[in-house]
């Protein structure tokens, strides 16, 4: 075994300081294509050169470190070090600082037997033109670099002039797809963003995947009427199709099981006031699950409920699709793995799915075997500056990216197309 | 019997005649304390200076036609000819019209044995000021007068100063009480501003009085948390307290019984997005009943049931008071009474509460048995030029509020009190 293992404190102290060169009193303000963005990464990039790695910056904007192995084949680890707006200090930068403490450790050991790259992915946030993942998609391959080019920021500029000015050209993003022609492997470890292992008093958890996504307007429809002058029994009151789908929402998500999610995050009645019953109820349905099956079955559950209580009350009902994306699911090895390391690390190992996307649902999308490590966020907060977790669960986590790094190379080793 | 009998047809063709004196293109516009509603008393008053009738305007506003009889004991009949804007033809005007046509049979058969006194009651709607029942609460001692001093209209009028140019004094309003002193019955012919008798297919009803009211401001509160990262059975979700209240009210409702009604008429969430349980729900609660111990365990019930939901759902919940008024049971003598004239006018005869307010509501509560005859309103329709009856139908009704003014003498004439 080498005698060099990794130093979690020197992670805390770099995240620190990190914090303190890209913040101000409002919090972390890396956003993406920004003067603070471009201060970070020349941050990074210094860091970097004291390791024999060869930098590069890819056709869409990620930053890319190689530490060159024996075998051109790779273990790509990845973060990113963009904020939202007043964010925290841990989102993204963890998991690209961590990667960079791995990528040290394995360098001062010499040469690898194959290839390890540390990547910085360009605007996983979205914050300032609204389209999230940016760089990750461009080589996953799901960026369709036309949809960006009508983007402004609030300010009115537009999405390719500020990527330009970032050495970016819109119309070449996708080649960046190239990059993850060599990668047999992606490494994330992120801060969870949720409430899970808080609860459970555990410091690490291993991810699934990342949840699918089906949102949908319902608009119930019944009759105005007034409070007084309308006995109950001849109302058609909209609120109760909306009242009673809130509440089913729970049913149908504990009848599909595997961990499947329901929300109604908004109902908006109309005409609104003390004196009529409700004439309009309009809600906001958002539900996820990691399955695609599930999913299906989620959004089959609410349409039937929906009919049925829009019968049951005689009003009528419609669904608007919003947004839809499908379930990722990771890699069941490379889970195993992951579980193995969180067991050594931390005693038990809880594996939960991700509501949020992550840049390891892209490289997953394309293909690339890929699992992610969760560490735990206090109070469940995120992008906002009291974001936080235990310095002690950072450390666990820096040094259960490392060991996980150590045993998916020997998978990758292992695998029979490295023999080919 | 007397030949002279009441003629519907020219109680429906001087409202078409007051309609087009004081509607617009919008509808209605006999707003109290305005020149178009002068216009439509003075248009009144000329009707009355045909009959042999004392004709007088009392300290609130309200204006009074005296068929002296007999004996002073007197039978009044009440409407008010003031519309909200936009209003229709039968709102108030059809009360006092169809007053006016009893008051012509009454006066044609000569001098009657007890007193016939028909009143035009000032700004029922209160639509200028937002006071409504002013002149009749005055007459009933309900009105504080000090409560009109700082009310202002949209353009800033204040409301003593709009009095005073209709000849009433702020201070004296309530001089109006001696009116009600000779008063031994009160009768109103109302439409019914509500889908009842029309769902039922009957012309008429018999009103057994006006609900009392609870209102309150619920407020339900959980905690905000992504909806993608947090697991069903660790959300505190607020819109689940409000749709499980908004349920059980008719659960409430059914097992109180009495015809009392429950109505949640709006439901705001916070912060009401699509990506997160909801932290904050408002709910309006408007509760009524005929009887006052209903009412109570109406009230009582939604309390009960709240606390239950607050505990179950682990959220809080608050109640925030808003307006209350005792319920105002009619007569049951005249309730029998109008109970046969509307079986001998239209076959059957449906009882039911007035969920608004009415004139007869501030009438009965100063003591003067009352009772009210409604009429099908077409879709309920009401306080919208929309509004409207079929012209049958307000025949009918102006043939049993005769046929009820008769018996109501006759009741009158009976009373121990009369021999006193």
């Amino acid at each position: 075994m080498s005698a060099v293992a990794v130093q979690p404190g020197r992670t805390i102290a770099e995240l620190r300081e990190l914090a303190a060169l890209t913040s101000d009193e409002h919090g972390a303000q890396r956003v993406a294509w920004t003067p603070v963005w471009a201060r970070a990464r020349e941050w990074l990039i210094a860091k970097l050169a004291e390791l024999p790695v060869e930098v590069e910056l890819d056709a869409a904007g990620n930053l890319w470190a190689t530490l060159h192995g024996v075998a051109p084949q790779a273990l790509v680890i990845g973060g990113h070090l963009d904020s939202v707006p007043n964010g925290g200090w841990l989102d993204g930068a963890l998991d690209t600082l961590a990667g960079l403490e791995v990528l040290r450790r394995v360098a001062a050991a010499g040469t690898p037997p194959i290839t390890l790259r540390l990547v910085d992915w360009a605007d996983e946030e979205g914050a300032r033109f609204g389209r999230s993942l940016v760089g990750s998609s461009a080589c996953s391959g799901s960026l369709v670099p036309a949809d960006l080019a009508a983007l402004r920021d609030r300010d009115g500029v537009m999405m390719p002039d500020a990527l330009r000015q970032h050495g970016v050209v819109l119309e070449r993003m996708t080649d960046a797809r190239q990059q993850l022609a060599t990668a047999a492997a992606y490494l994330e470890l992120h801060i969870e963003q949720g409430p899970v292992l808080e609860g459970l008093g555990l410091p690490l958890g291993v991810v699934l995947g990342t949840f699918g996504v089906e949102r949908h307007r319902i608009t119930w429809r019944g009759q105005a009427a007034h409070s007084g002058s309308t006995p109950m029994d001849r109302r058609h009151d909209a609120l109760a199709g909306a009242a009673r789908l809130a509440l089913e929402l729970r049913h149908i998500a504990a009848r599909v099981g595997g961990g499947g999610v329901c929300t109604s995050g908004s109902v908006i009645t109309r005409p609104g006031i003390v004196t009529a019953v409700v004439e309009t109820a309009e809600q906001l349905l958002d539900q996820r699950h990691l399955d695609a099956d599930g999913l299906a079955a989620l959004l089959a559950g609410a349409r039937a409920a929906a009919e049925r209580f829009a019968a049951d009350e005689r009003i009528s009902v419609t669904w608007e699709h919003i947004w839809r994306i499908h379930p990722v699911p990771f890699h069941p090895e490379l889970i195993a793995l992951a579980d193995e390391v969180v067991r050594e690390v931390a005693g038990r190992a809880h594996h939960l799915p991700s509501g949020p996307l992550h840049d390891a649902s892209e490289v997953a999308r394309a293909g690339v075997p890929t699992v992610m490590l969760f560490v735990q966020s206090l109070r469940g907060l995120s992008h906002t500056p009291l974001e936080d977790t235990r310095e002690e669960h950072v450390a666990q986590a820096v040094v259960a990216l490392d060991r996980l790094a150590s045993r998916t190379i020997a998978w990758i080793m292992a695998q029979p197309r490295q023999d080919a």
